[in-house]
Formats: structure tokens, sequence, C-alpha cells
């Protein structure tokens, strides 16, 4: 038991929030005391939940002295202007990735906190996924050798899921590099221990009622001659989590009946202004939560080629195909999905001890995902000048 | 029944004709009437099992009246002189991938096939897998409009399986991206349609004591924008045959007992010139060829995505994962894995009707493995010329 939850603020009760509400409803090292949402119906909701405080601003929010650190969900672009008031609030900051989506932004809120003196985690983020801990640790303890080489791809129907404009917006940080990506750059980073030095990439818009980048192929070099390779659809068809023991990104066993489900809900809608209705539709107040999910997270199949094994992450743990044998071993179990980031604040906020996936970790990994884009864009490859 | 099977000499009795072996006993369309090869104890075994003659050199069987095509399974750096030789002899041309190393060697093979007006075929390749050839055929329906982008990986254990010295040595054709991307690069082109126009890639060779390429992650873009990811370990433990129902590159059932045999064999050798001996005991006469195969030959998970659906082939077939429902399409049998390159050697020399797969054709693929190199060491886009 933990007697001395984080007292968390949370900004915005979108779909963000909502990913991370079961995880909040059943970890015991954060407690909801305050939020802050424009809509007035989801306030009701959250004060008739949490009770607390309920604002219809961040700078309020920011300032309520029972508020000891806030989780910054709303839309990406007002990031900064966010994590300014709470900083300015002298409040420590969960943000959600990407931590921006400009390279300025991002430098803005990593100062902030930096001045502030407070711990900045970016995060939720699939890094903080137990597998994907579990399969560190492997790494760290040199047993393989070390990491020369991971594979990651995911096929989901991600632009086909509700959307608001901005969110096919690649401008204003739609698409799938921005908000898909960073995943996949989070994890890979954090395996291979070591910095990332450049990135090439080829990039796919290829619906033109939707013109935004929807699948991209990237590799990334990282120091020593490593490298990652890292592909995503998000017009896909194929499921990737068929290889992923059936179990969805956010650790819940899939439905077969559900096939197509994002396309036939959007094919239903009989005039664009209703998209974003149904987006809405899926904020906090509007509707429950997902349920609480009985697996780990993932981000899809992904393989870690080290010296002496292959390491396979999966939902439940890690396949470690060595020279002469095979096993598993499963990841720890956790009270929900999202424990490890919620410990890994409280960690930060009660001991003094922040992760790897600070302020300027969340910057690294905008950075590559701004490379992607470059590299698609001007057929070169880039190099990281942030890591 | 075929009653002109295409009387085919083999020039060289190695690896590359051990695993057409089995193929050429089963399918009607050729007919081995001789062959030619160094080593008397290969040549005795031929003679035993098909009659007909059996010579030393290439040069002599190039001239046999008997003869009307010749398959080319010598080393990779003997194909430019053998092509020569047997183009000379008036014979058609089946030749292993990849069709040469230089691209020198490359463009005075398709000279000398094109001189002499004879047909010339790269291959076997996997690119002549039923599944593929299945895949293709949705792809040109256009009933699922135009495929984007396509997505290929193999973990195997590549470099660890007996190796002659220049097999490890890639300014001799050694290493992965000679032998292994090559069988991606002929798959995506073909699926795609459209020629390739450039190429991005990052190399890995990180075994000290096989100083070769042995993985890589390229991405090639095609015309119009499509691109295909193309990931290959050939160091790996993983095998991603365990995606493919459990079925070996060769279309064999896998047996869970042989896992790590490769490492383990390489590993019990006392002396480096133990090695090649090891690779020579599996050439034609030392041994018997694999077993027939029951299934497809395949080269990895592959998954093609298109418009409105994703293909994923199979070693049985192709599962058409579409907009609101899916479905698995089997490949029609044939008598023999390798049973459609067989075929399209009997088409073009018996009807005047050659495969996509042509000298210029391996020319090309050769140029991307080449773009794979270049690309990883320069750090930059490579631009395609002789696609």
């Amino acid at each position: 038991m933990i007697s001395d939850p984080v007292r968390l603020g949370v900004a915005g009760l979108g779909r963000g929030f909502m990913l991370t509400l079961p995880s909040l409803r059943s970890d015991p090292h954060a407690a909801l005391v305050a939020c802050a949402a424009p809509r007035e119906e989801s306030r009701t909701a959250f004060v008739a939940e949490f009770g607390g405080k309920a604002y219809a601003t961040v700078n309020e929010l920011a300032q309520d002295p029972n508020v000891e650190a806030v989780y910054i969900a709303t839309p990406h672009q007002m990031h900064r202007e966010h994590a300014d008031a709470v900083a300015s609030g002298g409040k420590h900051l969960l943000v959600e990735k990407p931590l921006a989506i400009s390279m300025d932004d991002a430098d803005a809120i990593v100062e902030s906190a930096a001045r502030a003196g407070l711990h900045l985690i970016t995060g939720p983020s699939h890094s903080f996924d137990q597998p994907v801990l579990l399969a560190r640790e492997m790494v760290a303890s040199g047993k393989f050798g070390a990491v020369r080489m991971i594979h990651a791809f995911n096929y989901t129907d991600f632009l086909y899921r509700p959307r608001r404009p901005e969110e096919l917006d690649t401008a204003q940080g739609g698409g799938v590099v921005f908000s898909q990506a960073v995943h996949q750059i989070d994890i890979v980073r954090l395996l291979m221990g070591v910095r990332a030095t450049r990135v090439v990439a080829m990039t796919g818009a290829w619906d033109a009622a939707r013109q935004t980048e929807g699948a991209y192929s990237a590799v990334i070099e990282f120091e020593g001659g490593r490298f990652a390779s890292l592909t995503y659809s998000g017009y896909a068809h194929y499921d990737s989590d068929v290889l992923q023991d059936g179990i969805s990104e956010l650790g819940l066993e899939k439905v077969p009946a559900t096939y197509g489900r994002s396309r036939k809900a959007l094919s239903r809608l009989t005039s664009p202004a209703d998209e974003p209705k149904l987006k809405s539709g899926r904020t906090y107040g509007a509707t429950d939560a997902p349920s609480p999910a009985p697996h780990a997270e993932h981000f899809g199949p992904m393989i870690v080629s080290c010296d002496r094994a292959d390491l396979r992450l999966t939902p439940k743990g890690v396949e470690i195909w060595g020279d002469f044998e095979k096993k598993f071993v499963a990841a720890p179990p956790d009270p929900a999905p999202r424990s490890p980031v919620l410990r890994a604040l409280y960690e930060a906020v009660r001991n003094g001890r922040p992760p790897t996936q600070s302020a300027g970790w969340g910057r690294a990994s905008l950075e590559v995902c701004h490379a992607i884009l470059e590299a698609a864009r001007a057929g070169r490859f880039v190099d990281l000048k942030k890591q």
C-alpha cells in the first residue's frame, strides 16, 4: 500500500486521459485531486468520480495548492503553454507524448521545467510498458552482449479512427509520425541504451481524403553502428496484434467481431462535420473509459537482436532466443498497464529519482520524428543534434 | 503430362543445385541430360541418377548438341564466364540469382544472351514462389487498388551455415546482401509492378570472426511514392518461420529439435579449414538433397499494403485483409516448390514466352543490392539507373 500517493491534477479530459484512466483508477501511486477541462460535462463527471476541484483553465489548476503534479493531456500544440503554466505554479509535470510538436516548443518546455527545478516525465509512453522494461533489464545485464539491431513494426487503423481536423494536418502534429512513431522511437532508444545519430525514412500519404502521413519506414542509426528499423501503417487492414497474442495496444483481448469497425463507423457518417463529434463522444464524461486491461500494453511486434540472443517482446513478457535454447520470461504483474509510469512519477516526486524519460528525453524523441519527416521530404540522411 | 521437357544441362552440382534438385526430380517441364562439375564424385552420382553426359568443364557442356538450356548454378563470380560459354554454345540460360556480383559482369551477361538471341531467366528466385505469383495476380486484377507499401523481414542463421571463405567476403559476393536481399528485392519489385527509383539502407557486420554484412534494413522507393522496407538478419536466433506456419524457406515443416543446429555444428569444428569441408559435404553426391517439400517455398513474412486491402503472403497462399472482411486464398498445387520456374523455362524455350525475370531483371535486382551497400557506406540515398 502507498500511504502518500502523488496528488495529481489532470489538464485535459480527452482521449489521452481516457486511455490512462483505467490505470489511474487501479494504481495506488497517484490520486486525482483536480482537473482542468473546457467542457462542463467532463468537469462534472470528474468531480462526481474523484471529488476535488474542477477548473475551466490550466492556469487555475496550476495554482491549486493541493496539487503536487499535473498530467498534461491536452492537444500537443498546447503543451508548451500548459507546461509553462504548470511549471510557474511549481508543480511537477507528466506530459503526454509527444512532448510538443515544434522543436522550439520542446526547447521551451525543457527550459521551463529546468528553470523551476521541477521533474518532468514525458509519458505515458510505451517505453514504460512492462515487457520493454524487462527487456531493458536483460540488455543492461550484459548477459546477451550488445544490442545490434532492433526491428519494430505495427499495423493499425489509426488513420480511420475518429479525428479532429488538426489530427490530419502534419503541420499541427497530425498523422502517424508525431503520435505513433514516437512510441517506437522511445522504445528503441531505451533498449539501445546509446545515442541515436542519424535517421533515414520514407513516408506514405496515400489517402486523398485524409492528407497526412499515414505510414512510414524509418531506419535510425545509433552509436557503434547499431540501427533500428521502424515500419508503421495507420492505413492497415492487416492487424499486427495477431502476432501479439491477440492483445491490443491497450492490453485488452481483441474480439474478431470488431474487424473493420473503424472503417465501418467512418463510412456511416453522412457529413464530415460528424467526425469530430464521433471523437468527442470518446472523451471523459461522454462515455466510459476502456475496461481495466488484464495484460501489459504494447506497441506492436519488436525483435531486439543482441550478440548472443534475440529478444522478442510480447504483451506478456520477453521470449529469449539464445544460441542453443529459447525460453520465455513473464513480465512481473502490476495493478494496471500504466502502473510503471505512475510509479515513476511517484519515485520522482517523493524520492527524487526521476526516470530516463525526462523532458530532454521527450525532446530527443521528438527530434527523431522531425528527422523522419525531413529525411523523407528531402531524400537525405538527417543527423541528430539533440540526443 | 509434358511430352517434350526442356533438355537441361546443369553447370555446378553444389548447394544451389541441391536446393533445386527435388523440384527437378518431380516436375515434368525439364529433364536433366548433362552436367558440368569439377568434382568427379558429383559427376559419377549425376550419371548414376540421370544418365546423360557429365563434363568437367562448362565449355564442354555448352557444346553438347543434346542440351537445349543450361542451368548455371556455379559460384556467383563465375556466372559471367559460364553464361558467355553457354550463350556461345547457343543454349538458353537459367542463371541462379544473383545474376552476377559486379554490375560489369551483369552487363556482359545481359549482352551475351541478347546478342545470341537466347532466353535468359534469372532464377530460381523466391519471386517464383506460388504465393508470390498468386499475390501478383491479385494486385494485377486491380481489385484492391494500388500497392502502396510492402514490408518484408526474415530472420535466419544464414551466417552460421557452413561457408567457403569467399561467401564471407563482400567483395566476392559474400554476406547477406547479394545472396539474401536479392530475393526480397525480386519479390517486392514483382509485386510493386513499377520501377524502383532509389534506395536507402543501413547494414550490420557485427561478428568479427565472419566479417561481412550479416544484417540490413533497407527502404526502396518506387515510382509514385510507393516504398518497400526490407529487414534481414542472418545472425538470428529468432526464427521468423514461426510466423510462416512453421514452414522453412524450402517448404519443409520445421522440427523444433533442430533449434540452434547451425551454431552447434560450427562450434564443434576444431579448425577453420574444416568449415569448407562441412559445406562441400552438402553438395550433390556427398549427401542427398532435401526431401521433396510439401509446401511452397517462401522468403519470410511479407505484407503488401494496397488501397483496399493488405495481402499477407504465407507458404500456403495469401491472406486478404479487406476493408470489412478477411479471407484466405490457397496457392494452387504444384508438383514441386520450384515448378513455377521450370514451367517458366519451358514456356520460354518451347513457346517463346519468357517470364518477367529476364537477364535485365536480374541486373536490376543486383543494382539494388549494390545500392544497399552504397547507401549504408556513404550515408546517402542512392538513385537507381538500370531498372
